[in-house]
């Protein structure tokens, strides 16, 4: 039987969109943008796209009339009643009323800022300039948005049976993976795969095939609207951005030096809990360490999403023994460029010594690695970052020198601010 | 959307049938049955399964209830006007009226015999007997039905992503062979696999995968309703159990050495151009070349379909030879428990020496080999034979003594009357 009414709704799109949501975002944006309304909301921030896989030329590969399109659907969401529930009414990390209703009654009337959209040398400039609360919700849906247009525009030149066997075999390449991981007695893994997924389609399937795969080593996802949807945890805590634009607004050297631990103290006042996740590499892990606050051993744990994830965390082992903590107390959360064999290493050699959990990103909602005659679905390294603050720039450094980004003669302060010393260079794949 | 009325549809469902139709059969069990109809109509038989997989215990696989459900279900079955039609309307190898407006008007009336079921030792004792022309026709679906509710047994058990990413991985497995055999210049090959398919939408799946990806290298499926829905040339000629009743009907040993030519002589009177195809393996190749009629000769082609198949080919084109015919002018059919890296050599081996085609079974539209752990979706050897007419045993020796069947005194009689040397043995997977 064909269901008449739905195949006439589906021939009158005009657009099948990519972002259909506010909430198919990171949970983290919505934490953090509570953070900075509470202590930073009229600070003027530009967010702009950054290719760094350069032999993708975007602006080839995906029509400007299309991406305006999906940009001009995003400017038109606002949070549906559903959607406003689900924040104001669910438990987060074990918290009722995470969001406040003061957060709340502003984000309901929410709508995204202008984007600045220009073609140069076969890439978008993209750009979102305005006040940061708003700004930094268009970095998740941009990326998603330029992510799957260009997997539809591959997609959209094969046949029937040649895109159904596509699936499969991703599907099959997924579920290889799934049953990789199912031996590993206390694994605990997240999906972190919205901003560079697939698809929203397929983060979706990919997300429920974990969890009938891993059961509960399957601990959540950090897109909401697939949290709320699938009634699954959302997680995450907090990203580069805070620490990144706190430091451009310092006037001195000094009050840069302080600008991460300052982060991290207005966090502390708002959370605590398993949301007391310390970022350490925004400057360099190695200083971070050296110079923090007495007080910042005491939190959770430690996210590792640069550098060489097993010296981060000895790294962070140690820093903890030698404030008189107990790193079996300790959780260490690994989230850069994850696949499954990487994460098996991690997790057996910190079974027993720390507590460890996984965010598994483009490599969960986006391995279509080897799928195609040309690899032309394969991912690719696509960033939205806080490019300047107040007109200041910012910079990052990261334990990576590949993934530092900035003015080169404000990345030579930071690294002297931050007592940054030898950094090894690690490819980026994604 | 749901689509209510569908869901609501199926929900009421009391039986999902295996076979839905009359002609969800082998082409070349209707044409055997008009000939049937034609020479021998009113001779008794008795066809019986045979699980030649004796470790498969399908008594204690399949439920019996489901079992004589479905196998009622069948017998509720008539021809649809849509499928008579077709079949008087439409063009079989390139003949208009292929079945006479007397055999559509029996076929039009008919409905298949009782069965009788019985279990023993772990199998089911399933058996037709009746006239000729019509518990012929239960040999295709009985088998279906068989082979379809074993894996239905293993699917029960299956959770959701478990069965997608199955059904991922077979169709991953079936493309990788689609694409190994489509850079094989002029081949020719066939779906063959309706008796022991994994189930009716699996084959029809995979008939439609082959369409796509090898264009006209596909030239047609031996499944009637599949043939019919989707517009493909419906394949086939004749099968072992034409000589094997003629033969058991022999009364003297003189006879039952012309019972083989005897029906091919009556195929002669109906058939020409590719439907006069040679399956000269019944009691043994070598044999029957060796003492066919001249007329023989100037047949269109040999079906292979046991021993080792280069040494058939390559003694039919002798054969061929030693009768003043060109090879080049004839055709092969491989239709012996076929898989890809097999046909590859079969069709490079003879290229441009006589006309290859490729009748491709099981391994087609049942290669679930190593999909589940336990491997219980493999395909096994189940077959559906005559195996008395009048009362008298059927013999069937071919080309692989493994492929044996019929009480061993007889077999020693037919091996020798029919001059059957020496033989090799070969392994029956399917």
């Amino acid at each position: 039987m064909v269901d008449i009414a739905t195949r006439v709704y589906n021939h009158r799109w005009k657009l099948d969109p990519i972002v259909r949501s506010l909430i198919d975002t990171d949970f983290y944006k919505l934490l953090m943008c509570q953070t900075v309304r509470r202590n930073r909301p009229d600070t003027n921030v530009t967010f702009s796209l950054i290719n760094r896989t350069s032999s993708i030329r975007l602006a080839d590969l995906v029509d400007e009339g299309e991406l305006r399109e999906q940009l001009d659907h995003i400017r038109t969401l606002s949070l549906s009643r559903g959607e406003s529930t689900w924040m104001r009414g669910n438990t987060f990390y074990g918290k009722r009323q995470m969001f406040t209703p003061e957060f709340m009654d502003w984000f309901e009337g929410l709508r995204l800022p202008p984007y600045h959209l220009e073609r140069r040398e076969g890439q978008y400039e993209l750009t979102f300039e305005g006040k940061w609360p708003e700004v930094m919700l268009w970095e998740i849906p941009a990326l998603a948005v330029l992510m799957e247009l260009r997997a539809r525009a591959v997609l959209g030149k094969m046949k029937k049976f040649e895109l159904q066997v596509l699936y499969a075999r991703a599907m099959t390449k997924l579920w290889e993976k799934v049953e990789f991981l199912r031996p590993l007695d206390g694994l605990r893994i997240a999906d972190f795969g919205t901003r560079r997924r697939h698809s929203f389609l397929w983060q979706d399937w990919c997300v429920q095939a974990m969890r009938e795969g891993l059961g509960d080593r399957f601990v959540g996802t950090s897109n909401c609207l697939i949290a709320k949807n699938r009634d699954l945890e959302a997680i995450g805590t907090n990203a580069h951005e805070l620490p990144m634009v706190y430091a451009a607004l310092a006037e001195t050297d000094e009050e840069l030096a302080r600008a991460p631990y300052k982060v991290l103290a207005d966090w502390h006042e708002e959370h605590d809990g398993n949301l007391r996740i310390i970022l350490p590499d925004t400057f360099g892990t190695e200083g971070f360490l050296r110079h923090a606050p007495e007080w910042l051993a005491g939190w959770t744990g430690i996210r590792v999403d640069s550098g060489q994830p097993e010296a981060a965390a000895e790294a962070a082992i140690e820093w903890w023994k030698a404030h008189g903590e107990d790193p079996r107390d300790k959780m260490i959360i690994f989230s850069d460029g994850l696949d499954v064999a990487r994460i098996s290493e991690l997790h057996r050699r910190f079974a027993g010594r720390v507590r460890t959990s996984f965010g598994w990103g483009t490599l969960l909602t986006n391995d279509f690695r080897g799928l195609t005659p040309d690899d032309a679905l394969a991912p690719f390294s696509l960033v939205c970052k806080a490019v300047s603050a107040e007109g200041k720039p910012t910079v990052k450094l990261s334990d990576n020198p590949r993934k530092a980004m900035g003015p080169r003669e404000e990345i030579a302060r930071y690294q002297r601010v931050f007592d940054v010393g030898e950094q090894t260079e690690i490819d980026v794949l994604v």
